[in-house]
């Protein structure tokens, strides 16, 4: 157990370090195991509500993508924000909004994708009587930078009014 | 009802014939609603068994992954086959089955990821005894261009024996 998690964390590190030499030393597949990646609380500084953040695969070898899972409580939400290279996300349990800005309010359901292009301002989060899931997938120009956060969104602008 | 079907027909001709065009127009969130887009059967060229395959995402604006979500009836496989830039699965239910070039076969279960570099042959599908659903990952290197289909995999290295 030791050992696979150090390999891991090493694989990790190196894809962050050393790029070139990680597509050599990554030549075989790597299963993460559900549970092996710690969950996070959202920041307040970015999220109203309590939020879960569930780390699912960096950006690895030749791959610019990375995910992560995200559950908002009943009422919770991102704050505004853009994605410098875009941003899809497929909805999984629970209901959920998303606002883009200068847009109305739109209801969003386990199966729906949404596709946010590259800087367009926009939150996600539950519904005010539900949970919302989600896979989040961003791709990266520059190492680990995916998100450019803004403003809160407050209860007008979640309410649509 | 003519008009809303001709209408739809129209916009997905100019998303294939007008590419630069359509970026252009895409500075807005888009939301592709469960449903929209059909699911198709797995071609018994490429896959043993039954297979469902349900688009999720095309690669999009700066965004060169795709995902689309696959579901394995009990028993059902891919090919072996790789992948130019490598691929991430996300498993979402299910029991499923992953093996690897000269590798042991190995059990995945709901949450699991599995990351496979460019170029790793490898093959996917479900236990003998439960179906197993996962979302896909991959990135394009050439416009479309996600994977290469080899052999069929047998019931001896379904079995791992």
């Amino acid at each position: 157990m030791k050992r696979s998690i150090s390999g891991l964390a090493l694989a990790l590190l190196g894809g962050f370090l050393l790029c070139g030499q990680v597509l050599a030393a990554d030549a075989t597949q790597k299963i993460i195991r559900n549970g092996e990646q710690a969950a996070v609380k959202g920041s307040p500084e970015i999220f109203t509500g309590n939020v879960r953040i569930e780390p699912l695969y960096p950006a690895n070898n030749a791959m610019v993508s990375s995910g992560g899972q995200v559950t908002f409580e009943p009422g919770a939400r991102s704050n505004w924000h853009t994605h410098p290279v875009g941003q899809v996300l497929i909805v999984t349990s629970g209901v959920g909004r998303v606002g883009e800005w200068g847009k109305p309010v739109q209801e969003i359901r386990p199966g729906d994708v949404i596709i946010c292009p590259v800087g367009v301002k926009h939150w996600h989060g539950a519904a005010p009587n539900s949970h919302m899931t989600h896979i989040s997938i961003c791709e990266e120009k520059e190492p680990s930078k995916v998100v450019e956060w803004l403003e809160k969104v407050t209860d007008e602008q979640y309410e649509g009014r």
